[in-house]
């Protein structure tokens, strides 16, 4: 059964535990397969293939054929999820739009041209999980923001299962999604890849996407060497709800999370203790239905927490202590909390606005901050395949109003070829 | 003296060797820092400012009248330098203004409102390296985008020297820029300090600035528990320049660079062999009339680069693939060439714009991207003192007409209980 806390009785910092780190053995492993792959390219990949995925691979690229397999399969299987497929697309696309940022130019002062140019990352990695994991809204949801930002080319990740099969719903989405190039591999393999390039797999100069503790590892350690997203804790839901939310709506949201992942966190922050007991009693009600109930009640009895508050005050406060990376805010007037969010990843407003609905549907990007890091990171987005350039103009005449400045900067901090290089300018020749 | 390339004949991956790594004895003894600074706090902190700065401290944090005494001080030695620096502040609070973005919101489908909101980070660290690398414009750099965004509390952390003194330009550009609260604290443990405070040191968010291998690996450690800005490397300026260049102007550019430090890389990428001689027999003459002539003949006999291509089309070329920190365009038309450049933390266009322009005094960022890591980032801003929140609202009408499209989408992907978030609110209660 999940645990209720009073709010004044903790510190909200010993809440929630979130502190995820690789094991020694781990960093070991992937240290060898980074190597490997690097020494040995499609080779390596095929071999790691057989022994991690049981896949027998005659090469690594994902063929049109497959492709067009796939499209085939999902449509015999169940017309409507292609369009589903698509609408959701679209919805993603719409919503990414608005994240583009324009460059700036700055030219208030005689002679002198300021600005910011916005280029975006020539080449893009996505990272996808395999086998129960292998969600094709990941792949729209990680793939359309490199593609409005103006990646130029987009290339895919995912392990084949037996037989050398990739999932169909992953190949649609990606190709939907607008993918260039897809390749059979997964692990830390797949990322050794993307950042050094193989005879097949270009190397990327950014790698997105979730994966477990073996990608998670190499992510961190081909960072530098090319860029990555965030590394993703466990997934989290917080509703915040008040006394006059249906508290079977609410255990429903609470276990659309929690049926991830064993690791999964679903917490309620009510001021109302008669929500909170009788959200206590839905659980228990609704995990024994649910199709992934062991996995369900593991996250709910060891990482589900209820905290009740004084007032809806306290409420706020402890959702930004906590930060978490999906937010409902279940109350009848959501727009007059919104303001007063100041750490959150996605925020869910209104008791119509089941997580779900953002998961898979709406347009906002379903990856991220997770563990608390909504305090200083951001939901994946177009920013993340984009990056900025500053530049600067002066004139000769602009450049000699403020030579006497700069070399005074540069002799306070003892760089005196700084200083040079702006007076030997006006120096006679 | 400076070695000179064909592009032709060389991979220009093999021109610019970047990878930077801790050794394994910085990180025990980091670990060891961090794990006692967590431990024991401010006394932690003023036993390592006695061990490792030599500094004997009552109590940590800087007072109103050490920082009197340093505006004093400054304004004896040389009334113009405050001068300077507030004129630097001025231009650099100018430019960051313009980084500012706007929340957006969509509401162009029936009962449907998305969104994205910018909060600044609520606390954030600047840490501020001592001794010869005590820069007031890396401070003002630092700090005042975190004041642009907003952020709430800044503070600053800096090695004492001996006698517990700070260096008098550290403390007045910090208090130009806007700093909120000072601590005395240098290294690993200063950067443990911040991430998870001490009785004087509140605990940040964020933690911004340059350091030396133990601040870097410290960084690296508490990021997830906090964010950080990048881990730079070694300075970097690469000159672009056709045969229209003085070639003691581009030589004493890459010279300010290369007083830095050993490791600092100067490179000249031109289609003229005249200039490329020409500069190379320049930086003779100019490196032993310079204060720190064995730094700059160090790191431009290692790492110093002529390369020379055979057209402008070419040096682009190897520009972007050296994604370069800061790039100068010497040529007379330097705005023809700008949007080819995919590739470079910050631009100097034209011949009348040396770096140092830019490092001290006309506005944009001098935290770049080093190590090729232009490819996929972007110089220190304001975007890094802010995170996103998206935000989904949907009437109840709005999601019945999707409502079957989710529990689709969810259902093949096995998340049954995803689905029952949605369809559990139009059952019969």
């Amino acid at each position: 059964m999940i645990r209720l806390y009073d709010f004044d009785k903790v510190k909200p910092e010993e809440i929630l535990n979130r502190d995820i780190r690789a094991e020694a053995d781990v960093e070991a492993t992937v240290d060898a397969i980074i190597a490997d792959v690097r020494a040995r390219g499609d080779a390596a990949l095929i071999e790691y293939a057989a022994k991690f995925d049981h896949a027998e691979l005659q090469s690594v690229q994902v063929t049109q054929q497959e492709i067009d397999e796939a499209f085939a399969e999902l449509d015999a299987q169940d017309p409507e999820f292609i369009t589903t497929l698509k609408m959701a697309a679209e919805n993603i696309r719409h919503f990414h739009e608005q994240q583009l940022h324009k460059n700036f130019i700055l030219t208030d002062k005689p002679g002198v041209v300021l600005g910011q140019k916005y280029t975006p990352i020539q080449r893009a990695g996505v990272y996808v999980p395999g086998g129960t994991a292998a969600y094709p809204s990941t792949v729209l949801m990680d793939v359309i923001p490199a593609k409005v930002a103006g990646v130029k080319q987009i290339v895919m990740t995912t392990p084949a299962g037996p037989g050398g099969k990739v999932n169909p719903g992953i190949l649609a989405a990606a190709v939907i999604a607008g993918i260039d190039k897809i390749f059979k591999s997964g692990g830390a393999q797949a990322v050794a890849a993307l950042a050094y390039g193989t005879e097949s797999v270009p190397a990327v100069d950014k790698i997105v996407g979730p994966g477990n503790i073996y990608v998670a590892t190499a992510k961190r350690k081909v960072f530098g060497k090319v860029g990555i997203d965030m590394i993703a804790g466990p997934s989290e839901i917080l509703v915040l709800a008040d006394g006059s939310c249906n508290p079977a709506w609410v255990a429903a949201d609470m276990l659309s999370q929690a049926e991830h992942d064993k690791l999964a966190t679903p917490v309620l922050v009510t001021d109302s203790w008669e929500l909170a007991k009788a959200v206590q009693a839905e659980l228990e009600v609704q995990i024994p239905q649910l199709a992934r109930a062991a996995i369900a009640r593991a996250s709910v009895d060891t990482n589900g927490k209820i905290i009740v508050t004084d007032d809806m005050n306290k409420a706020i406060e402890a959702v930004n202590i906590i930060a978490p990376e999906h937010l409902e805010i279940c109350v009848d007037d959501p727009f007059a909390v919104l303001g007063r969010i100041e750490n959150a990843g996605s925020i869910f407003l209104g008791k119509n606005v089941p997580e779900a609905l953002g998961d898979y549907f709406a347009g906002p990007n379903h990856t991220l901050p997770t563990s608390g890091t909504a305090r200083f990171s951001s939901p994946l987005g177009v920013d993340d395949f984009v990056k900025k350039s500053s530049f600067i103009y002066y004139t000769r005449e602009a450049l000699g109003q403020v030579e006497k400045r700069i070399a005074n900067f540069a002799e306070h901090e003892g760089l005196h070829a700084h200083a040079k290089s702006v007076t030997i300018r006006f120096e006679d020749q």
